[in-house]
């Protein structure tokens, strides 16, 4: 069991210490990157010796970070997780695992924090790790500096969307600002991290836009994409997870449907809704199950027996919010 | 001549009004609809008349703001513009001529402000005029409620793209803070502005992305739409402007051409570049012109025939690119 701690404890835990290896999570994102780099460049201001571990390497886009990359140079003495909400996350690689058990403190913002390190500060009302850092930092009496200012900025407007997600508060805000008036390259780090697509994605949402459906008046919107079609473009992974978002983002849509076949030829299908319906009661007549508003299953058979299966339950589920908004 | 005057004045100005006019631009945007609304939930707030006038219809997904629309049922003794650059701007319609000549005061965030109304307050630095009304509201003795606040972010964010342009500053994000603790209704006001794409909006996606080409490397990307395409899509105006930014916005692509066949058969080509090259030089050797990131032209021809002359000085513009950088 973690010992819950306060930021008076953390702040003390932090200047107290020396050699720290801060630990990133697997597949990182600009907040776990963006937070590891600015703590460390705040430790190193503070005439400490730190750096970042990852499992994973960091992606090209966030190369503008000047991150200290963890080299066997020294021999931690004090490991800090940030933004790391559970142990599997730590990934397998570098060596991550070596340090993944005896982690000395954990900084997160996810409420599902499991509790692997000794101590554990989470804000779990912080839009990202970054946010939390953004009055850490000034706590610990380091400076931010440009430099910090962008990699927090980063992990602060990634996380939320462009300050988009239901999880931006005023808080966000306020942490946005202070960053901004600290020397965040606001414009720069925008136009990279939210005007740019990945060629993977573009020719993603080419075959996703190609297969567009429309049923039952323009309110259920499908996509279905076979395995060949797949292979053929070349796309995986996170391009074809976020395309389960593009169907209910249509105005007026208010079932969205992603069909994805797998090598074995079964369908797997994502299901959205918007208020008035609900994805687990379409998702569960099948197999499957989720949350109200997002669900998945799986089906067997050919394409045109997959959406005629899934498209049926999508009926019944309009026809059902129809009947009780009549009442 | 107009008269600049400090927010004191202005505060002092509509303080001492009654029966108040306020007047929006035409093709009504988030900024001047939520300022022209909070500014009158404000006065009405202090036990005034006030009542709000556009030339256009007021778009459906601003539907949730409690705008009091001028019906004439009283007589105007004072008139304010917001977020009205120019008097050509306030439109023909709803008689809005008869009250457009007579502005005695305009607030708006336009550097480019005619001066066309008695007294202005211009804030040039501020990205929205509803930045402005977040802390001029307060300064005329009102609150801002719930209803106001959402008014006001919803031009604050619309004009930024949601915090994302150029334009969004540190106050940005303090007026943005300071709205939501005020109780505006973020997560769904960024759900129904930011979430949301047309029907027409994705018909026109679905058809540049079919005719996506990339040459040079991928450096070069390019949509050709012929007059034919663009018929059978049924789209028009704001959504093929909009496509224009596609092609450049992918990673890597330096150059981004969309070329649009007109009802006569030839080409308007759009022409963006990243910060290496210069669409301006390219459009220029074509009879074109424009800036130095965007610029257009128009060719006559058959497709194959206007993008190979467009993509030849693409080539030379590169080149020049290469060859300075090399040096
Ligand atoms: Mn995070
Ligand atoms: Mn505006």
């Amino acid at each position: 069991m973690t010992q819950n701690v306060d930021r008076e404890t953390v702040v003390s835990r932090l200047l107290a210490a020396d050699d720290i290896l801060i630990l990133c999570h697997k597949n990182p994102d600009g907040d776990t990157i963006g937070s590891g780099t600015a703590l460390c460049l705040a430790l190193q201001q503070l005439g400490k010796n730190a750096a970042v571990l990852c499992s994973d390497p960091i992606p090209a886009m966030y190369d503008y970070m000047p991150i200290t990359v963890f080299d066997g140079s020294f021999r931690p003495a004090f490991v800090v997780a940030v933004d790391v909400a559970g142990i599997q996350l730590f990934g397998e690689r570098n060596n991550i695992q070596e340090y993944a058990e005896h982690v000395n403190l954990c900084i997160d913002h996810h409420g599902s924090n499991s509790g692997y390190a000794y101590e554990t500060l989470v804000d779990a009302g912080a839009a990202a790790s970054a946010e939390l850092l953004t009055t850490l930092i000034p706590e610990m009496g380091a400076k931010i500096t440009p430099e910090i200012a962008s990699c927090l900025y980063t992990g602060v407007a990634t996380d939320t969307g462009c300050f988009r997600f239901s999880n931006t508060t005023a808080e966000t805000h306020k942490a946005a600002a202070a960053l901004i008036e600290a020397g965040a390259d606001v414009e720069r780090l925008n136009e990279r991290l939210f005007e740019s697509r990945s060629h993977a994605r573009v020719i993603a949402e080419r075959m996703a836009l190609e297969s567009l459906e429309f049923y039952y008046d323009d309110r259920c919107a499908l996509i279905c994409l076979t395995w060949d079609q797949i292979q053929a473009a070349g796309v995986a992974g996170a391009e074809l997870e976020d395309l389960t978002s593009l169907p209910r983002s249509i105005e007026g849509v208010e079932v969205g449907l992603t069909l994805r076949q797998q090598k074995d030829g079964s369908f797997k299908i994502s299901v959205r809704t918007g208020h008035d319906t609900n994805a687990c009661n379409i998702a569960r007549r099948l197999g499957g199950g989720g949350h109200p508003r997002a669900a998945g299953c799986e089906i067997s058979g050919n394409p045109d027996n997959a959406k005629h299966a899934i498209l049926e339950e999508v009926k019944k589920e309009l026809d059902r919010a129809d009947a009780e908004k009549a009442q």
